[in-house]
């Protein structure tokens, strides 16, 4: 059953849930379950237990009596948290080694080493912009020959009749192109369905997603993405390109890849997790920055969204990321439309430039847009619960990938049907003027010199539709065109989000947004008959367009600097600012954002920006985990193997102590080692009797540690004989003499704090002799969360 | 002699030389100056000496004696790093009391507390946009009047000869003006001179800057910076409004005004020094948007120059203050300007908007750009370079308050001569179109219907010259006009920063730039002379604009969305992002940008992003002060006053220790407590033998220590009889339990790392047995720079 959840998670995937995938537990420490215990503050009652380790399948079985005929039911698992998710280490391991390699390293190396980083920003950038540039042109051309076989067809046989064949050469040609992204994705790479965007933001929070910003993901991505917009579905191309971006940084720092076996051998000092963790998250900007033609507004993106630690430097860099992609992308685009060197239109959106004469607004707006924001944030709402009640449900009954790709194609189907028959009945038809810049209008059952502006919402790129909301002339729609148009669209993206396919969110949420902002706007004008000028519908269709994006996703700052700089211009800057804290003040209060709802559906220990609030009655001491495995400074090999090959604990860290009496009691702190290093050094077996007897060994260098990263074999794969498990190890060199400790009576805000700071992965609890008594992780400070009753626990389970 | 260095530096003034003012190490721990010591690398030479406490009179008189016949020198101070200032806290205390009165408090508590900082936020920005338009409102009557004045004396002067006089009016006028501006600076406020920018940018870093967020300074600025502009100063109303908004948020924030004597009994919460620097960034970023009509910008501007910890939602309500700071002197002034309600235009400087039709640049443009960009930093560090050697002079000359006052007099008339002198040579003359948007134009010598374009440029706010250098139509300005005009304000501009006035420099670097960019954009024009139309020379005035202004001040991503957000278009975002990282690493090479230089030769230990790259040879030992004086948890009250009146030392954070043995080995650390503190604890006379006998004593509270900050009584302000220096005092309750530790192996970069990421005062140093044996306080981490040989250590002095 287990097995079932594993299926449609980001991480799992069916070929990969035997022996080493299954769930084991990574807290040093938390051995056994531990019964729930009350505590009851001075007016709130908090739900506190602690650290109980459930089992899932032993859950179930209970859920399954209660909940009969039900069988397949798995319980959604947003009050769960799971185990695992291995976390990234953000803290730098100083041990000898690397202080020895940094004193080594001269000024000039120094220098040299940031120029290395200023180039690898800047090759991102490149080929960040690069692949933005080949997914639209491929997009467009694909798109382009769709619209135009359905379209004369569908010339062909408005007249004689027999439209049904129209719609199933639409639907059929979406279902096949939808058909092909979602096989891609559900057997070859489920990480790389959906935006990318929640798990950039869980890794750039310091959670490891396997196979995030690996190459193959990259590839099905953008094949995936350019499958689904040229299917029809109610997607974007935006939100993918910050997935991408994202990859292609993890690939270009590490100067290798590790799909095609190629090391280059250059760059291999950013083989850590601190250094790949900062280009990835220019990578992330860079990818939006090609995506919206936005490059401040990528860097906001990144920052928001990821970083805790705001280095100028780091954020000069991924300045110049942004900077090179927009670049890159706008000068192919610029010569693939045959007008080179023209820079002016950056980005794969392109929002158009809205005339200076409309685009003045005044005081009494205010309130107006407001309201707007309100009805944003409300309906983004709708939207995030509609969404989730489906993902559970297909947590629950769409987790075999051939079902995925059924459901994807029903989806293209459906969205084609739906449209062709929002087209068929719609009667508004509209004047094809002389400079009208409709792609492909369809007449249909319009008169000569008319075309359906139906059409022009439905049958065309969302990028269009959009496009053309913000900008046709007052009167282009109808009232109830926009209206049914809102309401049909609203749904399809939402059942849309969540396929297994590559897709992005940012485009359908401004194009309901935009929809229903346009139509405010023309009911305002017609409220007001007598002056309609300032009602430009235009207008309002921006701002419902940032209400919806920012009622969803939640964004704000960055959100704002997007949305301007894919505008153009700055005018209305302060009415989307509006706008998007109106829309996540109003959302906030009914259900999260989007992309939280998933990350936390997903039981992912995230880490947000401070501990809950009233968390000060909880100390170091009892979020910890104890006891602790730890390992001493010269420690027989066969013990390291045991632990390492204890499945069940499965712990990455172990502090390492030194003894100081027989007794039973704690062992004073030295260091801490992780599994990694210790893999290699048994891989490498660098062990205290072979250094003696072989003088001529190699010593052991950070390159052989940089060689292993980040894929450490496991330790089943290392051999080590009888005779070798009787060796001494000395873990001196290799483990990290200055982790940060904590004192138990630590707050657990104040442990928050110094944790989210530094990205630690293990935190050492001491007493007051430096004696260890305890290790915080992630998951120890990811459980505590502020529910509806104050503070709550989430267990931990091993999903 | 360390007297006088006194009288120029932001912190002092003549009247508070005495006693208190004397300088006193606040280092605990740094008794004794020990000798210098040499560490040779493996490929370039440390000049490491271990926290040398050089007394400045000493050295002085061996610079006497080695430079004779210069007498009135004093040693440029920047390889010295001053004694004086002390350290913010931005870690919280988190004492018993803390900890009790946050377990007290529900989740209600925790929204209220949230709600009031929005409030606090959104005041903020009100009244910061209060002041801006007050400043803009005065500046334009006042300035109007000055220059209608001296338009019609001159108009009157023309014909019948003797323009002497008008010259005399005109530099009377200015003279006047300034004389009233620099005597309030000079003699109620120094601390209020210049821009504020490198205090705030001090205070946001951790440094506690004397008087920089009174209510008397932004008094002082505020008028300061009118006299100033209206006085024809090369200066701009623009950065003072940074340190005014800064000003305002620590004012409203603390709930009262120990100025006017008045508490409100409201926020008391936020009296303490990491939630005032909150605010505080808050306040600086609604300066920066009320004066560039920037909200983004200011967001990004406070993040840039301030913050280390990015939060989201501090961010938000950084971001709240910044928008309602625009709206609110968009609103006013609009009203003003008789369009209420047209927020079309906000900020106190406004570009003007580009035309779309001029606004394109193509790709052969961007070697144009960066070749501009690299003018800029050229120019930049020219001016840098200049403005030090003149702070230097004036640090050594220039230090009694009648003097500055004199020589801003000085300036002044020499600005209104060379104006005077460049206008009635110039013959420049333009004609007087009919939609011509000159405010004064000056006939002069020219024939009827035209007028002096010189003028233009010098006979106007410079606001309004940036404007018509940006738009005025090509030919509006010939070359040598530019050239000239260039060539003057560069050096009145650099001899105007840091003199005895309130004055802020973007708008002089902004007109500077604009000039040349002009002269650039002419002559390429004139060089490619079949097709101008590309060269628009208000594009490169802007272009130029922005690479002055980035080389001086060095800020890239900031600038580039004020700059964007100021001229209301993102076209040109790229080109502006090109020119300012051009600028910024070509001047990078020269010198530093000016506000640093102004910084290090204040001697302020400012603590930088990161270590210094090549000192990961140093761990904590080296780097901390010790011995340390410690206090015991129950500790005699006598020791504690003797410990605190101990001028000599002046330590400022206490590790509390418990002896576990009689000899003399260091305690085992068991909490941290501050002077201030003790002061509150003293002053309260919370004895052991008192509480006992007195058992109706109130218990103190948190609120007694929020009542006493920011401004501690000092020691000898409190009497303590010698009955009571025999009781005992208790500091478990007061003291921090848990302050951050770090092994005495941890190198230089870990510690810095800590250190600055949670924005620390005190970090002690423990060794395996958590006994304290050192103190790394702020001044022990900013000793050490990358200088040009390698790693350089800055001496302490008591400057």
């Amino acid at each position: 059953m287990a097995n079932i959840t594993k299926k449609v998670s980001w991480s799992s995937r069916g070929d990969e849930s035997g022996a080493t995938g299954e769930g084991t537990p990574l807290l040093n420490g938390s051995e056994q379950p531990r019964p729930s215990r009350q505590l009851s503050g001075g007016s709130s009652i908090f739900q506190i237990g602690r650290l109980s380790t459930v089992d899932l399948e032993e859950e179930m079985a209970a859920d399954e009596d209660s909940l009969r005929g039900r069988p397949k039911e798995i319980p959604h698992n947003e009050k769960l948290l799971s185990l695992k998710f291995e976390s990234l280490d953000y803290d730098n391991m100083e041990n000898q080694l690397f202080l020895e390699e940094e004193r080594r390293m001269s000024y000039m190396g120094f220098r040299c080493l940031e120029i290395s980083r200023w180039v690898v920003c800047g090759l991102i950038g490149f080929l960040t912009g690069l692949i933005a540039c080949f997914i639209d042109i491929v997009v467009e051309q694909l798109a382009g020959f769709k619209y135009q076989l359905v379209k004369e067809n569908i010339e062909k046989f408005t007249e004689v009749g027999g439209l049904s064949i129209s719609l199933t050469l639409w639907a059929v040609l979406n279902s096949a192109f939808v058909m092909v992204g979602a096989i891609i994705v559900a057997f070859f790479e489920p990480i790389a369905a959906g935006s990318g965007i929640p798990q950039i933001k869980c890794y750039l929070n310091g959670v490891k997603i396997p196979r995030v910003v690996r190459l193959k993901t990259l590839v099905v991505k953008v094949c995936g993405v350019i499958c689904s917009v040229v299917g029809g579905l109610a997607v974007g191309k935006e939100g993918p390109m910050i997935h991408s971006g994202a990859v292609v940084a993890a690939g270009v720092s590490q100067g290798r890849s590790t799909s095609l076996k190629r090391d280059f051998k250059i760059f291999e000092y950013f083989r850590r997790d601190t250094e790949k963790r900062d280009f990835v998250s220019a990578g992330a900007a860079a990818g939006v920055s090609a995506a919206f033609g936005a490059p401040v507004g990528g860097v906001l993106f990144s920052l928001e969204e990821g970083a805790s630690f705001w280095n100028q430097m780091l954020t000069w860099r991924i300045f110049f990321a942004s900077m090179i992609s927009t670049f890159t992308l706008n000068f192919f685009l610029s010569i693939y439309h045959k007008k080179p060197g023209d820079l002016s239109n950056p980005g794969l959106i392109n929002f158009g430039s809205f005339e200076s004469g409309s685009i003045t607004y005044t005081l009494y707006e205010i309130p107006l847009f407001i309201a707007v924001g309100a009805i944003g944030g409300l309906l983004g709402a709708l939207f995030n619960v509609l969404n989730y009640w489906l993902t559970i449900f297909r947590i629950r009954y769409v987790h075999r990938p051939c079902l995925q790709v059924m459901e994807a194609m029903l989806v293209a189907a459906v969205t084609a049907t739906v449209s062709f028959t929002m087209i068929y009945f719609s009667d508004d038809c509209q004047p094809l003027g002389p400079d009208s810049k409709e792609e492909y209008p369809l007449q249909l059952f319009c008169a000569d010199g008319e075309y359906n502006s139906m059409a022009t919402a439905f049958f065309n790129t969302p990028e269009r539709s959009v496009r053309s909301l913000f900008h046709n002339p007052a009167g282009t729609y109808n009232p109830l065109t926009l209206g049914l148009f809102t309401l049909t669209y609203f749904f399809l993206a939402c059942w849309t989000y969540g396929l297994a396919v590559s897709a992005g969110l940012f485009i359908p949420s401004l194009l309901i947004g935009a929809a229903w902002g346009r139509l405010c706007g023309i009911l305002l004008a017609s409220i007001t008959s007598t002056d309609s000028t300032w009602a430009d519908p235009g207008k309002y269709a921006l701002i419902g367009a940032a209400a919806q994006l920012g009622g969803i996703v939640r964004m704000t700052l960055s959100l704002t600097v997007i949305m301007v700089e894919a505008t153009g211009n700055v005018t209305y800057g302060l009415p989307i600012m509006l706008v998007l804290m109106t829309a996540k003040i109003v959302g906030d209060y009914f259900e999260e954002g989007l992309y939280d709802v998933h990350i936390k559906l997903q039981s992912v220990p995230f880490l947000h920006w401070d501990a809950p609030a009233t968390s000060h009655w909880l100390t170091a001491r009892e979020v910890m985990s104890s006891p602790v495995t730890c390992l001493n400074r010269i420690e027989k090999v066969g013990t390291i193997v045991d632990v390492l090959s204890n499945t069940s604990t499965n712990h990455n860290g172990f502090p390492v102590v030194v003894q100081v009496s027989d007794n039973d009691e704690p062992a004073k702190l030295c260091g801490l080692i992780l599994r990694s290093q210790l893999i290699v050094l048994l891989k490498h077996k660098v062990f205290m009797e072979l250094a003696r007897s072989r003088l001529t060994q190699r010593k052991l260098q950070l390159k052989d540690f940089r060689d292993a990263y980040p894929r450490f074999p496991p330790i089943q794969s290392i051999h080590v004989s009888q005779d070798e498990r009787e060796c001494m190890m000395d873990l001196t060199e290799f483990m990290n003499p200055t982790p940060y400790t904590v004192p138990q009576e630590t707050s657990l805000p104040r442990v928050f704090k110094l944790f989210r700071a530094l990205g630690l992965r293990h935190l050492v609890v001491v007493d007051d002799e430096n004696r260890v008594i305890g290790l915080v992780t992630r998951k120890d400070l990811a459980r505590y969360h502020l529910g509806k009753h104050g503070l709550e626990e989430l267990q931990l389970a091993q999903t």
